[in-house]
């Protein structure tokens, strides 16, 4: 099976697929989540896996973005926990590293770890985490380091100089698994996404989770994005426990327009029929 | 008076904080949005003027948690349409360019004119839109090009080589003037911005919102951000037509923690007491 990932085989999108699927899936790698979105519509890949959200830096957007952009579907989801490592050449101690390279939510996590250890160091954005350790493997250069997880420190043969320097124990990122058609239906205790815009007038959102709320379904996510060429009108993308029956989108279309269906899923591994 | 804005003086902050004040502010030029906040805070700047949402990418994330990190008020808004030109040095044109310097969001902007009429031309990131435009005209190179505004042309002695070359011309970013001190309380037809956090229990959002709908008061914006340590708790920051009434304050208790009045405001220039 072909899955498309943003990043590289060891990067955290790479641990996120395999923990959805399988260890011995084939991984197509890309450097955009535009590209992600592409390979499954054109159907070089059979999913993709993107990450949408981090329990510390809040919702990915351009996930969002592209979600409203592609007729794709939500096929499942997981959440793998960000461990950071400081990580060198085997001739590289805490002394030598000049240089840190990561993307920037592992710099900024790593903040408090580096202006107390390695002030003078300076720090370097890099689009993935996993590409500044391969980075720092192929200088082969002692003054180099990569802040990077497990997975990319084997990959890369790097030695671990600082293990989990992030400030927060609590970071963990969202993955979602996208497909070209619908999951099967899931079953009753599901979680569903959807998206749809309400009136510019008061009360009008309040209307539209009260469809929610009379039905006890407990939302896990609402976030606004902007509706481009529309200025400062939004756009509602809504997850919560439970499925999308016929009944709640008709209920909610008295008070919503432009309502769809991103997927019904479960959180967890895949199971292909 | 001392207003800290976050980039150059030829900046669309700079623009921005010049149509809340007055021309002849003194402008505190910062590196980053947590540098504002921190010169407003120690007193070093009188006000500080930040972007807070473009109506194309959405909200700028890093001002939303510098709100609830800093006890400092917003004062005022803004909204600046962002024209975005192509600009070169003197000896140069179209032909001559071949690798062209701007702010992410401003490259993305103009994927569409680049793809048409640069395609083989090289983007390179830059931090701001103002100093690209400087690096520009530092260079005197006439195989660079920068895109920005009008006001970074003029300052930097720039040639513009094509105009508004952004694909929606719907570009607006709103802009917040951040003090150390309340507004004196603002006339009822202000706009205010709090926040709040409620329970992980159906119904608990729908309940907050109702205060503000069963008073008939429009929400403008709703945005949410993840609470740091609390994986998939949100924080809700809401601003409305409207000032926020201690009366509004008690009844929104009832079914919200932690709330907090960041500002009641008007729109437009800052006439200072």
């Amino acid at each position: 099976m072909n899955v498309a990932i943003q990043g590289s085989n060891s990067s955290f999108h790479a641990i996120a697929a395999r923990s959805l699927f399988s260890e011995d899936i084939n991984l197509i790698e890309c450097l955009h989540f535009k590209d992600v979105f592409a390979a499954v519509k054109s159907g070089s890949a059979d999913y993709g896996v993107v990450a949408i959200e981090n329990s510390l830096y809040g919702s990915i957007n351009d996930t969002y973005d592209l979600l409203v952009k592609h007729d794709l579907h939500i096929c499942g989801e997981t959440y793998e926990q960000i461990g950071l490592h400081l990580l060198g050449t085997k001739d590289s101690t805490l002394d030598t590293i000049t240089d840190v390279y990561s993307h920037p939510a592992a710099l900024g996590e790593s903040d408090e770890y580096l202006d107390t250890h390695l002030p003078k160091a300076e720090r370097h954005e890099y689009s993935d985490t996993a590409l500044s350790a391969k980075l720092v493997a192929d200088s082969n250069d002692p003054t180099k380091a990569s802040i990077a997880g497990d997975v990319a420190a084997i990959a890369h043969g790097l030695t671990c100089l600082a293990k989990n320097i992030e400030t927060h124990k609590d970071n963990y990122t969202r993955f979602i698994t996208l497909g070209s058609s619908k999951n099967p239906t899931p079953s009753k205790n599901c979680k569903s996404s959807i998206i749809f815009q309400t009136a510019n007038t008061p009360g009008s959102l309040y209307a539209a989770l009260g469809v929610f709320a009379h039905r006890s379904l407990n939302l896990t996510k609402l976030e606004s994005r902007p509706i481009v060429g529309k200025a400062w009108q939004y756009m509602y993308y809504i997850d919560f426990d439970g499925e999308f029956s016929q009944e709640l989108q008709q209920e909610l279309s008295k008070y919503a327009a432009g309502i769809r269906l991103l997927g019904s899923y479960h959180n967890g591994a895949i199971i292909e029929a």
